[in-house]
């Protein structure tokens, strides 16, 4: 069978020559960096399930390739039943995570490429479909991460990538070669790129003839010669380098984000999947666009979940939860974090068979759900502030509730109710802490506006998916014009 | 085939001796009345779709009971894809009417009542699915509409029914006979009341023990002795008396509500569906309710479509729809109509098999998309408006339009880019004027807020359907209290 | 002294040869007519208040140029002091009519004028301001009402005045005379347009010099020659000719929007305030706006008020005043109704003296302001029709009320709460129903948006205003950058 | 002169002996600690612009006790233009700060008691008000910072002080002696507290007779015997830790809040400011929350303005701050801030005279104020984080920044339109970072909804200060009910 364990997908990081950078250095070990190992133990989650009983049928797919069992993350949806499941596997990553567990770009990338490589194939007569399948198999049959590298640095963003003063701020291909291509550049914000084994890069926006060179796709193994990777820093995110374990908050679990530079990086020709055909840049990244802004209403709402459930146990504690604007504030975080799921549901239940035979979401409905996740989590977080009080911003650090002298006064003016001990009330605490001012708030707060594309990414998409003309032949109708 | 057309329903309508009172009056002729009317031909339009090619396979099904094609608007669910294909066939309807339909309550009721009958009959041995399923092969076999008659008009709310000073503020069954029962009381805000062929009367809301004889449901023609209808007036009603037809904005349709008084109704037995237990009341309550919240998210984003659409044709007309602020509102539009709809979608996508074989929505989920109904609509109409302009409140009557002297004066003043008659912009802002202001608003905006419950009833479900157990336990996992 | 009663107000409109048309006539006593009755009763409100001892001081000023006592309403404002008590008394005059009372914008329109015609001459050595003040005397002696004709039709929005089709759509100067100008063009949306005895023309919008003929001022008697006006509809206009009162809802007060056409009017020379000087038409346009966006906080908030007092009455006769979310949404309505008064008192206490030693509000905070107009009156009647329910859009008319067969019916089941008559909650209803969504919902929700200018020009007039460069200068400064 | 330079202010904290422990110690040089140090630089910021003579103006004012000139920070108002300009000053030194500068809290702390003991004294006969005058000239003549001591730890919200299993859950008087009394309890999330001369303690609620105990006000010296302060930790706070400076964010400048632990701390008669008249503290409560939530339209819109203008570098930067979409945001962001503005300077202009003598802002606006407070700020930040984009929480550290080898690329791909140096953009993503998601959140985000009180509160206080019968009234006769 084709999963890997947890334990094995942990492994098999290390046995990667992987380049990292962290706070000055390149850092050796990087799979028990204390920064880093929680975002391994956020994607290991996605190993792990698929081992347990109760969501093994969630987790899990038959290729459509090989006809194995395979992980769902390496999965290319065969239905709208399909594309529904992936949404609620999301959902509980999110729920078991409490942060960003990466995986979901890839799988989305994966069917992206999948995808468009089929219609470039018969629009133009390549051969890249089957070598991208040939890839396929290799990440479903190894149960493999690929992450998805689209966002470019854009340097100048009201200039396209060809008008650019540094021609590198957008990844592209600066040699041929007999056997493939050498490609410069860097892909920023790269959600699980160090803790990925492959990287699939695949174009930021839409290219015109010009840009060709810019008009590339392609998958390398991190450890490719040339490719490393710079990490994005974090609120509070020394407080996992602490001795005290109590003020992280989110105990084992992170997201992470990187900068990953292509400092003239060669591709052989089997790994490359689009190589200048530019006129379908736009239709690839549409697609995935939709795909992943489908995924995050399942992911966001899982996340959220566990802040809804915190607050609602930090409420009880200080003897608040049954008051009646309480109890409206938890109604209001459950709608509005309903509807984000609701979203991606909506929008997988109207799926469609593409050309290629995978499905695709309702690509109207999915920018729908992604431009809610640019602002429900917000007024979420506000909420569950509120209910949770002030003493987010000021508790005392683990080493004052511990302390031989004072320690004794913080746990006696923390206690809420009788017989709860102090140290719940603290570690749930800075569990919204880091949720919704901490290391978390990027995945909840921050990455939810700009994950899958930025909000006005979403209100363009929803302009050119609605139509208008039909709209206004109903009102004609209506109003006795025709 | 049990399919009537249009027609026939109406022809239907004429052969009942339905009493009504409009404007101080007992309407004989009221299938005609031009008040009444348009209600009529939205509900006819219900008939009509089932015969158009195009919409048959969506506006029929297969009856569970018979086997026979019937109008979905009699069918009972069988399957999630039933659930979403009701909410599809909302949305065109409100497409084709920009107005309530009215037949969707009494879908839902049959739905209910159906399942509930089901329900008691298995707890407590009575006999009332049978007696049901005979109803509701005469209505599927007749092709019939009937009204659900839930809200009673409740005095006083702080008491329950049992504590009213007026006994009758809650239908009641006032004498229990050899054939059957009597009942007394009215329902208020009863949508499409008189233009109904049947009258399914539910309670309103729990009931205790001592409330048993509120604890009612019963089916009687709209014609029985002792029923009588009392309509209601909405803004601008009367401009369908005056002679100019453009000042109407919705030439040809619109929705109904009426006060349905039942001054000591006897009831056979055949047509009594609860009688006394009272501790199903709830159940029906809250079932009906999320079949009927689920249904908002296809008739209001369906009639919104068609504001949306007549906005544009304006924003045309003006010169306007090309400015990026403009642009902008749209898009606003567009998501927040796209989000009752999937929300309506997802809560279908995620229904559920009941005991009695039929299928029920998620209910969490149709409560989320009814408190999205009693909010969007509202920014919706506000963005419609600023779209449009002043002009709304402003425009002279279409007697001035075609006034022989001031007549060329309004034209001239009212015409926007050149070459657009300006008759078009008229009719535009007159269709827009009823539906934000006029009697449309009654549909787009206040019957958003209260129709299949007000905002609170949602959230109280919205509270009570939500597993705080388990998002607790989340929370507790993730901060290492576990 | 110079106070007009308003009887005598009332009878001074009848000496005016108005020429009026409404519902395709001329309507020669239009004083009489009750569609026009009620705007005239709402105007009439600001002269009463004038002579009661308890708001004479709030009415009434010092005139700067006469040092008699007048009308606060024809007061060129002195301080700031001045400016505040403007809101205050809009306030007051909204709550005493629940209507938009129509006086304020030639108010506004009056001060902007003074102030730019004495800048208009200090630049380029014209004569205006002395000619203003003569007419502005004529308006404080004999307590005039002068509507504001700020508002062209336009015709495509996208196109200058200079390029328009129609070269009518602004008004323009068609003929320079030895004597005077002769124009031609329309006012549209022109608010308490009828009921005044003067209208003073300014223009809509920035000028370039192509568009000289369009940069003109002036004031003319409603009754001059080639002035005439069509009355523009609203919702439910049609009730006030019914012979019941209760269903009319606010029975005394309105407002009034009409066209004003000007066909070839002759203007003599010392009724002109501009005649050509386009660059200082931005500057009348932006310093009206600043005005008028800030009257809106006091007026607006006034009208409200009544609003939140019926729902508050509705709410108690329902028996669920005291429900805690029924409390949440009153404390809502308040907060974003105090919130347009604090804005239109903030611009005005931060007010500053103009060259011509008038006061100008805070222009940055009246657009604020304003937008808030635009959006905040939305929500204020979404709470108050959630809050009194289903009711507005099903209630029998009077006449069911009143039948003398099935009027006990509807009394029966129109009570609420013990003790308190059915007429009550209806009449109450009725204004609702009429404040949201009848004729008075023009004043309280369309107004709101495109009154004073329409969102976006709130939009634009705020980038404006705002000190970019400050603020770019504090953040390099905290960021150590400097 | 009574107003201290600011290093006379650091160095008179020196001289204090204030017991602070932080990160498990007693921290000995806390002046110099560079997480405590931040915040002592805010507070200096009030002592440096009195000397600064383009705020001296503002910054000073006359003692209404002692006629001298002090700093306005210690100043009873006495005024409506003393209150606007408190708003004022407030702005600034938020401008000046990016942060929560503390000081104000114990001025609106001193306006307070000031006001209630004169009340007090008159009601019953006490001697409370000289007692703090003798005090609040002690203060106004050494220029000294008083922190507000307000809010209690509260054990179990649902029940009252006098339920509590443990009764010091609200600080209280546990020995009365012959010189003074004993107190024991804590103070939590006080602001400032550390870095203040005096602590000014207040009950946190209004008491009942059985509450006597708690009923009490004081103040002491910070390092009087028995009172010893935790200081809380906030998001990033160890990066003032690190070597790297850019990293930070806000260089220099910080809020603090701490618990303040009372263990029996004995306070002379001449410093005990209320002593079980119970019955006032109600009083007390609501007029330091209407002071201090008009505050909040001041110090919170001025840190606002750092972030604006951060945004806006940061928008040009990357080249997008022209886009439409971007200017709309801009707006936006512009009018939520000067809502909080206006708001607060309306509370001001509106405010009227207390018995003492002193002024106090308008409570309904005030507490209108604060609620935006609750709102606005998040909705802000979300904007910010729109506008400049995902880089915010993916960014590599300084140290990758200036790294021998990798820095290069970190610097070539962060670079935006040409000739902008790579640090500029590099800093204010960081203050940016710090302000919506770090150290700085603390004070925009979570102090914006507790501090002041929370917006439960808030509304409570609106409906109590609103007159709904003037209200109702006015709804009456328009109705024609009267």
């Amino acid at each position: 069978m084709a999963l890997k364990t947890k334990e094995e997908y942990i492994e098999s990081l290390r046995r990667l020559g992987t380049v990292v950078y962290l706070f000055g250095d390149q850092v050796k070990d990087w799979v028990s960096h204390p920064i880093i190992r929680p975002s391994i133990n956020s994607i290991a989650m996605t190993y792990e399930l698929a081992h347990v009983p109760d969501y093994m049928e969630l987790f899990t797919a038959m290729s459509h390739i090989t006809g194995k069992v395979i992980n769902r993350f390496t999965h290319i949806q065969q239905s709208q039943d399909d594309l529904k499941r992936k949404i609620k596997m999301l959902r509980v990553v999110g729920q078991k995570t409490a942060s960003c567990f990466q995986r979901c770009a890839g799988l989305d990338a994966i069917n992206t490429v999948s995808a468009v490589t089929f219609e470039v194939d018969k629009a133009v007569g390549t051969q890249y479909h089957q070598r991208f399948n040939d890839f396929l198999k290799y990440l479903q049959d190894e149960d493999l991460v690929c992450s998805a590298a689209m966002t470019d640095p854009k340097g100048d963003r009201s200039l396209p990538p060809s008008k650019q003063k540094n021609p590198d701020q957008y990844l592209r291909i600066v040699e041929e070669r007999k056997n493939g291509i050498v490609v410069r550049g860097a892909k920023a914000h790269i959600t699980g790129a160090v803790n990925s084994h492959e990287v699939l890069v695949v174009p930021t926006r839409a290219m015109v003839a010009e840009e060709k060179d810019y008009a590339v796709s392609f998958a390398v193994p991190n450890d490719t010669k040339g490719v490393f990777f710079i990490y994005g820093r974090q609120p509070s995110d020394t407080r996992r380098l602490e001795a005290s374990v109590m003020d992280v908050g989110n105990i084992n679990f992170g997201g992470q984000e990187a900068l990953i530079i292509f400092d003239d990086v060669f591709v052989p020709w089997e790994r490359v999947f689009l190589n200048g055909e530019y006129q379908f840049c736009r239709r690839l990244v549409e697609l995935f666009a939709a795909f992943h802004r489908a995924s995050y209403g399942g992911c966001k709402s899982g996340v959220a979940d566990v802040l809804i459930g915190a607050t609602s146990l930090v409420a009880e504690i200080q003897g608040t939860h049954t008051a009646s604007h309480i109890r409206d504030k938890f109604i209001e975080m459950i709608h509005l974090n309903e509807t984000l799921y609701a979203a991606g549901i909506a929008s997988s239940s109207e799926g469609h068979q593409l050309p290629s035979g995978g499905y695709a979401v309702d690509s109207l409905l999915a920018n729908v759900c992604k431009l809610h996740v640019t602002r429900f989590p917000f007024e979420i977080v506000r909420l569950a502030q509120d209910i949770a009080g002030g003493i987010m911003g000021t508790m005392p650090s683990e080493r004052e509730f511990k302390h031989p002298e004072v320690g004794r006064y913080v746990e006696k003016y923390l206690e809420g109710v009788a017989g709860i001990p102090a140290e719940v009330r603290f570690r749930l605490i800075r569990l919204m802490e880091s949720m919704t001012m901490g290391t978390g708030s990027v995945c909840l707060l921050l990455e939810s506006i700009h994950g899958a594309g930025s909000p006005q990414a979403q209100r363009i998409m929803i302009d050119r998916e609605t139509d208008w003309e039909f709209k206004k032949k109903l009102a004609r109708r209506i109003a006795g014009l025709d």
